[in-house]
């Protein structure tokens, strides 16, 4: 059963990750990224898609052309946990690939 | 050159369609697609991806876990184009396999 992160916690795993802000009226976090191109955006979503599937943990995400915006919450505790920490590490990595 | 359809050009198009909805505050057309599992939305997306590269047509588009959000729109029309409803056409067909 996953845990929700309490506040030092959370802080602490937050100051591990870059660029990934906490969002304005839900608990959870996100981040956008900026491709050259549709393809490598799609790229980098059907990488991240493997990852999600794999955590069992899935983002709320969008895509416009090159444009990917990605929010990490985690429903069943209602607030962020271990796993958006796993997820947003693994889309970083891809991002940067 | 891309041209904007005018409106009964639009409404004939439209009326070929299932379940695209014009959308309010934009000149674009807007459907949500429901799926049994992450895999099976996140499959449908990389089936339409590679339609959209290839027409060089792009949809704006969320997905949360089994459910895909697609909005449709000609930037350089500044409307509706005959590549929304090609692409449109190719998301429905998609979605239905």
């Amino acid at each position: 059963m996953v845990k929700k992160l309490t506040g030092p916690e959370r802080q602490s795993a937050l100051d591990q990750l870059t660029g990934w802000q906490n969002v304005e009226d839900r608990d959870a976090i996100s981040k956008s990224f900026k491709f050259r191109s549709f393809i490598e955006a799609f790229g980098f979503m059907s990488r991240v898609a493997l990852h999600a599937e794999k955590l069992n943990h899935h983002p709320e995400w969008s895509n416009v052309y090159n444009r990917v915006d990605i929010l990490l919450t985690t429903h069943d505790v209602d607030g962020l946990s271990e796993l958006d920490m796993q997820l947003a590490s693994k889309i970083d990595r891809e991002a940067s690939r």
